[in-house]
């Protein structure tokens, strides 16, 4: 899928996030009750702006005049917090509407999550947001924060806890419990979470929007989201986009990966999986880093934190422990680092100073580097001046926390950063927290493990390469002038519809007579391949419909007989329309390629190596359509065999430009026809070499009104 | 390779970790120092027995009466500390052996990791070891440490940042600093470290000895391991033999997975690193957890240490979130735990209890159970009793944390550990350290991660099957009475060799003359495959050597004709024994077997599936020899592609127990000419229906004195 940057839409998330004034609807003078918490989190906080209470049941919430209803608030309220029971919310929300308020939190439970009764309430409030134009966000959500001015819209109890620190880092989650657990876990980590929107039920505001919202905010610098499923496709994509266009890393975990855990989502949110495969190449795409687990995610957020992207994959990599050393090498090659080797130049320099180290990458400086602090500067000096890595990685564990060591390894450490702005610098130190804040106050991340800080920059360096690429040329394809005949479409059909978009099909003859065929066998040129034409046969060589090289006209027409009576026998009420007659072609690499309409996304397109790549590897990419042939390019190269296609094992080199292109067309095509379209498939094309481009053997197109 | 538990060495280890008294060559009066850190620490820890410095130059050292040499002191010595320059410690360790000290822990650098005169000076220590029976540790090592009777022989300055706590975990490692980095984070996780042994330099104890050493300690419940290269393949596995009898989990973690990697712990450790291929090997063979960092090393550790292990691998997940419970099903999924759903019955009953839960499993008891906390516990019950889960791992977050919570969710968790107590119960929970530890003290593994908890399961499953499977019976092999022929070997030698050690050769006739070609053709049965047999013609289809698919007498004359001519004209020096005949047998799946020469562990045993497999995917795995045919099974369900030697697309299942009494033929081949075999090869081999058993095409032996 291409999405250009979507116009900016309507700002409304900013009333919601950034409010002048708020209103608690069904506040409770009990600061512990989930009515309770939000005032006294926001009061506590400082909140700048004034707060309204409303309890009919009370004159003062928490020592702040209460009100009997949102009508009574005659003061502007940008954000209404509702904390209500569930039969009370609908008419509690059009109140808010009524009264201008912009944008409310839902609290409670009892919605779509529960029975009809509960969908039909979201409806309403759907219909309200609609309607007004006031931003919902959940129902049954934990709420939400903006951690700078103090507004705490949530009554999660982690912020008794902690309470978040500064810092740019956007987070949205559809699971409330989780979002506050990944809050809680960023704050003790000194992530600054500068947004937390958990969306809950989303009758209205959901994690796409959110994301493209923070994308826009120039003071958020990492966006860290949690997702179960998505409902509407585009606003992912375009959201995913403008995060891209605006540079800004986007670390996502989204769940459902196995079957099980599919099955689980659709018992849990009532909302299809889709294919997690699928998931995999839009993320892919937009180059967002899919994290397994909150500890990934939180890796990744807090290096990209910092700010200092390396500009290419090349890694340094310096220890005071020879193991050490391998092992970060071994987890960089694993993540596709490129741990270059120094210069002989640079390693002569670090030899001289200390005559035992491995100079060559890593650079085992041993410890003691520690008792001649000078070393650990001049080594970093040549690694960054004529390594020229643009990310280095230094391992000194507890070593480097000793009370006498954090102020001059500090020093070091910051003249490093002045003197190489642009390089990223990463530690792996094991000490308490004040003395890794020291080392993170140099603007270098501090990682205990040396094998999660070589991944968190093989994660910032995939993030630039992403944010580099130049922008899709896939043009924006309007719906087909001409809709697909009605089901089943046969082989002739499907070939001739391929052939029209593009696509290059094998050329055939349909043929009705055993004369006809030879003719058209002449004419193509020997040997040729028949095979029947019948809308009604699927598996043509299971009934004996297709006859291999054939090499003269007479064989030819013995085939032609041969198919026809077979046909006839295996399938008597079969429609066959002739005999198709094609060149024969053989030798390639075959390749499998698809379209399938997928729950989330619509129409996608796979791709996959023929054989056991598919069978039993399930080695298949996909993308949702349409996209580009460089995004084709990127897909194929993430196949597993994909050193077939680019020449393994003494093969030429196939012609991955012509695949490419027509894995690009098949987008095309798939994205024009959306909606009428079940699946399609080009099996086998068959890749020839460089300059001989591709031809599909076969084809089949299955129209269809997909499932909503 | 197979290793019966190997007669009880010697225990001279034990006086070593166990001393009675120490000495402290080198010792130091200022506590910071290298030679007085041990005496501070040990003194400190109150370590029981007498304490002897060592130190010509004072009367005192640290208020003790300082030696001038370890022969004057009078008393009996256990372990000696060796604190003095390089060029003192082969002196003094001497010293040591005359005084009759039992063991030395040598922290000085300077030796074979520096130059020759290094070399020479640790293989005069190896030589005193060996000579006097006194057992070294080091030398460049940072030492040892007993925790439970406060002996600490190192000068790790981890000690100052915190002192190991009570526990059953040994831990050994080839890197001091990074043994003393693992120690401060296990310390600091609450995992109690009982011995620490950081090798060094390995003159003498190396880590395969102290892993079996561990394993022979009762008071040892888990064993962790960081090793970057083995010199002794034999005590190796001896002694992971040796740990899997004694049901103890070994956490290992070998550096050098990758080229670079390898490359480093040459240039490091000047040993060679072998295949990490055929670690992999030896690792699954004797179920042990090979961890990718720290922290997974770590986390298993951690959940072994608890002593509760799963009977199976059905897991049971409990999650006050709906995406955790996902989350968690997701990574059981992909560590191949079996998330099985809860009974109808079960599901009923606990829906009875909470309408709103996801009663399948994962079980979304919802927040909502921390206002109901009678909930938690029925959950469990019905859990623990109708799902038949032998582990059970519950996301409850910070809301266990909640100080309210803590002391009554407690009581329901040791309520169900008591009356299941064979059961794995495995907590998410954020909190402080003292709330960890009060469920930690119910017998429950606490993580903050839900992933994390769910993969140590994982490994926690697999220590049980390893420990549960039946004893190899791969016999001890002997070397070959009759020693393979010198080089080179030709085809027909080598089929006959295989032949002759059991394996399934395809049956073939050596023939002279086009007439015997085409008799021997008519007794086989046509049709029959032609290939030349010349020991000087390795690729024979590559010099037209080979012709396919004869299928009468006169096909088989002219291609013999044909065959030798190629030959002749291809390599006109070549020795061409004939031309062998064999049956033309086709169909089935083809797979590679060979045996090749590891630098660390001799003869091993490759085995893949023939083309991309092999080729494109690297998909074979390694085994040294000998080993019997549970183990060649084993072996063959590692591989990616044995979805299609089971029946995979259709095709009918091979006969893999033909294939594995094959394999293990192959590895009593390979274990019986040790040291005369550089390389052998059976490939293709033809795996065909279940029944019709194997057959190797075409065999390579490749004779030859290994590498030392």
């Amino acid at each position: 899928m291409t999405v250009t940057a979507t116009p900016a839409p309507d700002d409304s998330l900013t009333a919601l996030l950034h409010p002048r004034s708020i209103a608690i609807i069904g506040a409770s003078d009990d600061p512990a009750r989930i009515g309770g918490r939000p005032l006294a989190y926001t009061r506590d906080a400082g909140f700048a702006g004034p707060i309204f209470p409303v309890n009919p049941r009370r004159a003062t919430v928490q020592g702040l005049p209460a009100f009997p209803s949102i009508t009574d608030v005659s003061e502007p309220v940008d954000t209404a917090i509702v904390a209500v029971p569930a039969p009370a919310v609908v008419d509690t929300v059009e109140a808010c509407a009524a009264a201008g308020v912009k944008a409310a939190v839902i609290f409670s439970a009892g919605f779509a999550e529960t029975d009809d009764d509960g969908r039909r309430r979201q409806d309403a409030l759907s219909a309200v947001a609609r309607a007004s134009g006031m931003r919902i966000v959940g129902p049954n959500c934990l709420g939400i924060y903006n951690s700078e001015i103090g507004f705490y819209a949530t009554f999660t109890t982690t912020l008794e806890a902690a309470h978040p620190v500064p810092g740019g880092v956007g987070l949205v989650s559809q699971s409330g419990a989780y979002g506050s657990h990944l809050s809680l876990l960023a704050t003790r980590r000194r992530i600054g979470i500068r947004f937390l929107v958990t969306t809950g039920n989303e009758c209205d505001v959901d994690v796409a929007e959110t994301i493209g919202w923070l994308a826009r905010q120039p003071d958020i610098s990492v966006i860290v989201a949690y997702v179960e499923g998505v409902a509407d496709r585009d606003r992912l994509l375009a959201s995913l986009a403008l995060a891209r266009e605006h540079r800004k890393p986007v670390v996502l975990q989204k769940v459902g990966r196995s079957e099980i855990g599919a099955e689980a989502v659709r018992s849990h949110t009532a909302t299809l999986a889709g294919s997690d495969a699928v998931y995999d190449g839009v993320f892919r795409q937009f180059g967002v880093h899919r994290a397994r687990d909150a500890e990934e995610m939180l890796d990744v957020a807090y290096a990209a934190s910092f700010g200092a992207f390396p500009a290419s994959r090349r890694i340094g990599l310096m220890s005071i422990s020879g193991g050490v050393g391998v092992q970060m090498a071994d987890e960089a090659v694993a993540c596709g680092l490129d741990v270059a080797p120094m210069s002989d130049r640079a390693q002569a320099r670090l030899k001289a100073r200390l005559p035992y180290a491995s100079p060559r990458n890593p650079v085992d400086i041993t410890a003691q580097a520690f008792n001649d602090l000078d070393l650990i500067g001049s080594n970093l000096d040549v690694m960054l001046e004529e390594g020229r890595y643009d990310a280095i990685v230094a391992f000194f564990t507890f070593v480097a926390a000793a009370e006498a060591m954090v102020a001059p390894v500090r020093e070091i450490l910051e003249d490093a950063r002045r003197r190489h702005p642009d390089h990223l610098l990463v530690l792996s130190i094991v000490g308490p927290p004040d003395v890794v804040e020291h080392y993170e106050a140099a603007g270098c991340p501090v990682f205990e493990d040396p094998s999660r800080a070589v991944r968190a920059v093989a994660a910032l360096a995939r993030f630039v390469e992403s944010f580099d690429r130049p922008a899709s040329t896939a043009p924006a394809v309007a719906p087909a002038a001409i809709p697909l005949p009605p089901p089943p479409i046969g082989e002739t059909a499907a070939r001739r519809i391929f052939a029209d978009a593009g696509l290059p099909v094998i050329e055939s003859r349909l043929c009705g007579t055993a004369r006809d065929a030879a003719e058209a066998a002449a004419e193509l040129g020997f040997p040729v391949a028949l095979k029947i034409a019948s809308p009604d046969i699927a598996h043509k060589s299971d009934v004996g419909g297709v006859a291999l090289d054939l090499g003269t006209p007479e064989a030819v027409a013995r085939a032609f007989t041969a198919l026809v009576a077979a046909a006839r026998s295996a399938r008597p009420g079969a429609h066959v329309e002739g005999i198709l007659v094609s060149p024969m072609v053989t030798g390639g690499v075959e390749m499998i390629l698809g379209v399938q309409h997928d729950p989330t996304f619509g129409p996608v397109v796979m791709c996959g190596l023929g054989g056991v790549f598919v069978e039993i590897l399930a080695d298949v990419c996909f993308r949702p359509a349409p996209f580009d042939a460089a995004e084709a390019h990127r897909m194929l190269r993430e196949l597993r065999g994909y050193p077939l296609l680019a020449g393994a094992l003494g093969r030429p080199p196939g012609d991955v430009d012509a695949l490419a292109a027509a894995l690009a067309a098949l987008s095309r095509f798939a994205a024009a026809h959306a909606g009428q379209l079940e699946s399609a498939e080009l099996n086998p094309v068959l890749v020839r070499p460089v300059g001989q481009g591709v031809v599909a053997l076969d084809a089949l197109i299955v129209p269809g009104t997909p499932e909503p």
